[in-house]
């Protein structure tokens, strides 16, 4: 009754929250349990849903009531003035996109997503053309209204939905660093790797048994079992909410590493929402701090983590005792062979640390065009052939391996891919403060203990939530602004070294 | 813009129809998939939703929609003026509960659902009757508010809620009728038993093979895998709307039929709701009948078909084919006498269809007895465990086996119980008429052809929705009014038979 305007809006976001754990839930289903034939059905009930989380978000009396608390904010504490500023944020986020469209996009991206589904299966990119098409129109609308309300480009508009403060003119400078190093240590790299190559580990795994290795890494890692699940799926993700978190895997019985890499990388995802400030959770300011720090705590498990010496030297027994297999293929420095192995190849998801921004780049550059209209979208799988051709010498075969690798337009996520290209860096940057900051991590993570590693992050990434932007997270962990220098340190510290060690001054 | 009233209600309706497949698919998830810790979460989800359905439900609008609409229904077809009806049924029964109450009635389920598998894995009462306590204290509440609103007894209202149009004088006129035979034909039946018992069924049946011959029979009926699950819970249920369906089932591995029966009985219920009229899927009027209608349904086919020695004749070889079973306990006689074996045991779900009856009378007694008052929670099971001794003349050891076997009251469903007599009762009084429209029934079921039984009951009762009442519909399918005389003639003419071959002038 009485309650302030403030601790009225924290009501409403508790509720919206809900909201958006029960939108969650339904696309994982989506993409986990759903029958293939009930895409229309849950796209109503998806549409019905987001309708309404758009209705509350944008009624009248969320307007009043910000306006009130903004009015007089004395009395509130550090974290209830941001949280404020987020709330206002999301309304003024929807408050642009008109609910019909948000229903039309809802209904258009179910369609879409079990056509891609169908058309990777087949290699048919026509299967997808027509409803990609259709995504594609809704999403220009969205980033031109979007652009106009934050008074930003179309595309900034889309990529600050995604990472907050984040835009094409950060996106450039990343890439021009890059782009600078990148291509030319790859050729360095590539030679220095053929004098020395990893010997083949060629065998069958089990489904079963490679669940089991994920399922007690994710374990040691500290991923709660009784508060979330691991299962398949076409493409790896993590939906859900911290207290019900779901992550997904792909595993290839032929392949011992996609799937536990998978795993690793969406359970960096987890262990960064599980991190979030325990009593904020149904709040804004206890959010994550957009996509680009997602993928820089998923790229900082997977690729930098992961592919350590000292996590293969974990990795190693464990392998042994989940696939009884033993052998000079399976030695500590022959795996991190495999694990360092940088080559040009097709699938993103697959694709090693220093080729993975090129991948970026080729998506960047073609949604960008595709939006524009610059590019048909039936002229895509040309465009992304040459694109992959003019980058790294590679052509697929077919769309599957191409265009239709990933998820991300069907489900109308364009603006997402500059994130994992920032999250690379970004893990780079906050991983070399990390190793600084913590002297014993090697010992620990070759122990497969991730005490020392987590405990750096939560006190300096996860625990943080949305409390301040990106840069200033990132300038308050590391004592620099973000830039791509780590990066590059990183990827010639672990390349350009013969047997791969990482030089520990790395961290200096 | 200019829609008519009756029109915007029926989008309206759509909108809320696609919150509750919602809703039911965070409640299968709940069952099937959700890791036990995240209850909580789920919790505040299914509040959320179930407020804002309850909002949408109650807005002011609607029910000047409804007002509009019904001062001026000369052009509406009879179907919409039935879905009116149903409309406002739906919003009167909803606008007497308050919203609070529903949200609290949400959580306090959600948790108590939890705690009651927890409680009937370890079989203590006590962890879950707490829980049971606040859910009784809230559903009291909610049918004195529903009783006054409607005119109805409170316990009268909460029946009225899952079966409209029925009440305690229909329920005591049938088990009155019921307990002038039943008891009697019981102890006449189990003597007859005695005197040629089936040969026992021992073996192991691994549940993956179970799962096979369980699929196997559900397409023969037609279910829809394409738009539909099987899966495993701790209780067999349906959730789910039509177009993405969800049936689970409990394997038992040392026994056969468990899983089988199971999934057959929910497979009555899909194949229900997947024979309502599909254009009004999203309408009131295109719903089932309420619960003794479906559970006429599921109760039809497990009990009355399946049971029946055509479809044994049928199931024989499939069992064979399956578990690579033979010899003289796999005959169709003895598999017959096995699925027609009554005998007095404590589990609900399992009991054959002579004492199933008593099952439900003893929970009717029961939970108007709690809801009253006049017996405490935590007295509940030594009261199960009397009333088990005095109908059927057993007691069970512990309370998984007595009052915690059924998650009815866990989830709030008081009122649910007698439907599963009346289901039995209307089931009865249908089939009787199909077998003698359909004189080639029998011959179509020994050979797994179910067109013929899919038919009739497309016609009589799946096709036609919510458009008239239960009365009503029974009168137009059979010619006669509700009774549970053709339940009589049923078990009667199954049990008493010799070597149980229905007679077939049964139909007569």
């Amino acid at each position: 009754m009485s309650a302030s305007p403030y601790k009225q809006l924290e009501q409403e976001w508790k509720r919206l929250h809900a909201f958006r754990g029960a939108l969650s839930l339904l696309r994982w289903d989506a993409a986990v349990m759903m029958p293939r034939g009930s895409a229309d059905v849950r796209g109503e009930q998806l549409a019905a849903l987001e309708t309404e989380y758009h209705a509350l978000l944008t009624a009248p009396r969320i307007t009043r009531l910000l306006d009130r608390a903004q009015a007089g904010t004395q009395g509130l504490a550090d974290w209830q003035i941001a949280n404020l500023r987020e709330m206002r944020r999301q309304r003024d986020h929807a408050i642009a996109t008109p609910v019909s469209l948000i229903s039309r996009l809802a209904k258009a991206t179910s369609r879409a997503e079990v056509q891609w589904l169908e058309a990777r299966q087949q290699g048919k990119y026509e299967l997808f053309s027509p409803h990609l098409e259709e995504v594609v129109h809704l999403v220009r609308d969205k980033a031109a209204l979007l652009g106009q309300a934050l008074n930003l480009a179309p595309y900034d508009a889309l990529v600050d939905e995604f990472s907050p403060g984040i835009g094409m003119a950060d996106i450039d400078t990343m890439f021009k660093a890059l782009s600078r190093r990148v291509p030319s240590l790859i050729r360095e790299v590539i030679t220095l790797q053929e004098r020395n190559p990893a010997l083949p580990i060629s065998s069958t795994f089990p489904r079963g048994k490679q669940r089991s290795l994920v399922v007690e890494i994710m374990k040691a890692i500290g991923f709660p079992f009784d508060r979330g699940r691991l299962d398949e799926s076409e493409h790896a993700f993590t939906e859900g909410v911290p207290g019900d978190i779901r992550v997904t895997t792909r595993f290839d019985t032929s392949d011992v590493f996609t799937g536990l890499l998978g795993a690793l990388h969406e359970t960096g995802h987890a262990m960064y929402d599980l991190g979030l400030p325990k009593d904020l959770r149904d709040q804004p300011v206890g959010q994550d701090r957009g996509m680009a720090l997602e993928e820089s705590q998923s790229l900082l498990i997977e690729m930098i983590v992961c592919r350590s010496r000292p996590f293969v030297e974990y990795l190693k027994p464990l392998l042994e005792k989940h696939f009884a297999v033993t052998g000079p293929e399976w030695t500590v420095d022959n795996l991190y062979g495999h694990l360092t192995r940088v080559r040009r190849s097709l699938i993103r998801v697959d694709a090693d640390e220093l080729t993975y921004p090129l991948h970026i780049m080729l998506r960047y550059e073609l949604e960008k065009r595709v939006l524009s209209g610059e590019l048909a979208v039936r002229d895509l799988p040309e465009a992304w052939n040459a694109g992959m051709e003019q980058r790294l010498g590679i052509r697929p075969a077919n769309a599957s391996e191409g265009c239709l690798q990933d998820i991300h337009w069907a489900v109308g996520s364009f603006g997402y891919f500059p994130s994992y290209a920032l999250g690379a860096v970004i893990a780079a940057q906050l991983y070399e403060s990390l190793r600084a900051d913590v002297p014993a991590l090697d010992e620990q993570l070759a122990k497969g203990d991730f005490t020392g590693l987590f405990g750096w992050l939560r006190e300096h990434v996860h625990g943080v939530g949305a409390k301040v932007s990106v840069q200033e997270l990132l300038k308050a962990a590391t004592g620099k602004p973000l830039s791509a220098a780590s990066f590059v340190r990183h990827v010639e510290g672990r390349y350009l070294e013969n047997a791969g060690t990482a030089p520990s001054s790395a961290a200096a």
